[in-house]
């Protein structure tokens, strides 16, 4: 196993401009998880009610994905999101939540989980995530995601995870509200002195920008003519990130430059359809493909 | 003369979070002709009343733009305009505009700007950017800019100067109300249909893209720590871009896409200060370290 991800497995019921989903397959961990599958093998960790099909499940395992770290509460609920996109599709909407299973949730890292180089701790309670950090036993890389939920609600637990954080991959507005900064810079300069050394943040169909030392790496977002549900596209961005990451082993500044644009093509996928129904079945020529289109789409002459 | 330019000349007033200025030079073809001053010779048309310091005329022409065909009306009060911008440097809150002068203009061009090469019809009254495209023998490139005003109230007309436009430069809002359209590649799609075979979207602090036939291009903006007054960027990047296709005579898509980063580099000079300040005492080793500095914030692999 070459990454290991806490986070949420959900059923999210979602409405865009385009059509509606209701029940679908979600959930931080599971995106990050099918995007990264395409390039490394990863271990999950979350929990699900009795209510969750046996068919996710095995989607997740064909994918090489463990789910020896997915509790399952028997009597209990999977976590539900429900949220509405309007024509402004950078902005989710949420209409309820339903924490259910994960109020209670304590991970219990499976003994082979332990070892793992390359630690992901997607968006979910900041208590949570820290307490995988705490069952690791020496990653190479930990990155971490939150948003502004957790700012708000547990900015306290946050900071203190954050001081073991190396790679921080936040929304814009985020990434402004936590630092306090409407400067971008201002913000990842006060955002290194938390712990993080490098700074990805995510600008929705604008694309991402990285901030590692006085370095900035500025990548677009794949332009679609449709998106049809964002729901998600963080989190693949964040997959197809450390997936790349993992695969190479390459840490360098130019190599994080290159997992960006892997995270930015898994992310323009992942929004051309509902839940994972894109993500799940693409192949290998069509990353690289589009890859290729990005390289074509900021080329405007050689270093 | 290389670039004829017709546009505003006008005193603002802006407030910004930063700081105000009050009766500072500004103007759609002022900060267009002081950004493509540095890499080509330009021609003015515009009016201004007898209030327009004599200074401002010398500084335009030290910087190599003839004012030739720019009126002064004895008695008449040069245009102003009057903005606020929030935190949300994005967008201009217009609180007063007088035409004054230019509600009475009629566009008369010196013998010696007939034949000008490359024509830029900067934001201003479609009817004017009409009696200038008339007068004109037979440029290489012409180019537009316009705003969501005239897409409002004068919609007719400026759909009547875009059958001659070939480069078409505005906003993304803007490029979305025009067409009629969410997405942006089904926007430049029915753009092209009224006549322009390329269209530029500025995008504010996430940069620009560029959409000719099928192909895209995707430029940033540079990240700067301060945007101090935004007034006047996206003339600058049409300043920037007409001056290096001008100076270099290149109208490739490979140069265009340069061209662009040059647009872009100009609007990042030019939102360091109020009014022109920053941008006509630029050398052009700053202009050329920018430029790089653009390379490195895009580059991820060679093609």
């Amino acid at each position: 196993m070459d990454i290991l991800v806490v986070g949420s497995v959900a059923f999210d019921s979602v409405e865009t401009p385009f059509g509606k989903a209701e029940e679908v397959l979600g959930g931080s961990a599971t995106y990050f998880s099918v995007a990264a599958s395409y390039f490394a093998k990863l271990g999950i960790v979350a929990v699900v009610g009795d209510d969750f099909p046996e068919e996710h499940v095995k989607m997740l395992n064909y994918r090489n994905i463990s789910t020896d770290g997915l509790q399952t509460v028997e009597g209990g609920k999977t976590f539900r999101w429900k949220g509405r996109y309007d024509f402004d599709l950078n902005v989710a909407h949420t209409l309820d939540t339903q924490l259910n299973v994960f109020s209670d949730f304590k991970p219990e890292l499976p003994e082979e989980y332990r070892d793992v180089e390359y630690l992901f701790l997607a968006n979910i309670d900041p208590e949570l995530q820290m307490e995988v950090l705490n069952q690791v036993k020496g990653p190479r890389l930990i990155a971490c995601d939150t948003m502004n939920f957790w700012i708000e609600g547990k900015q306290d637990k946050l900071r203190e995870l954050l001081k073991g954080v190396e790679l921080f991959v936040i929304n814009e507005g985020e990434a402004r509200e936590l630092a306090g900064e409407a400067s971008l810079i201002k913000a990842a300069r006060k955002i290194f002195e938390m712990g993080p050394k490098t700074l990805i943040v995510k600008r929705g169909e604008y694309g991402a920008l990285m901030f590692s030392g006085d370095h900035i790496f500025s990548a677009p977002a794949y332009p679609l003519e449709d998106i049809f549900d964002p729901t998600g596209a963080g989190d693949c961005f964040a997959g197809g990130l450390m997936g790349y990451l993992a695969k190479t082993g390459d840490l360098s500044d130019a190599n994080v430059r290159k997992a960006i644009i892997y995270g930015s093509t898994m992310a323009s996928f992942n929004v051309e359809a509902f839940s994972l129904e894109r993500l799940k079945r693409l192949t290998v020529s069509e990353i690289d493909e589009r890859y290729a289109e990005f390289k074509r789409l900021t080329h405007f002459e050689d270093v």
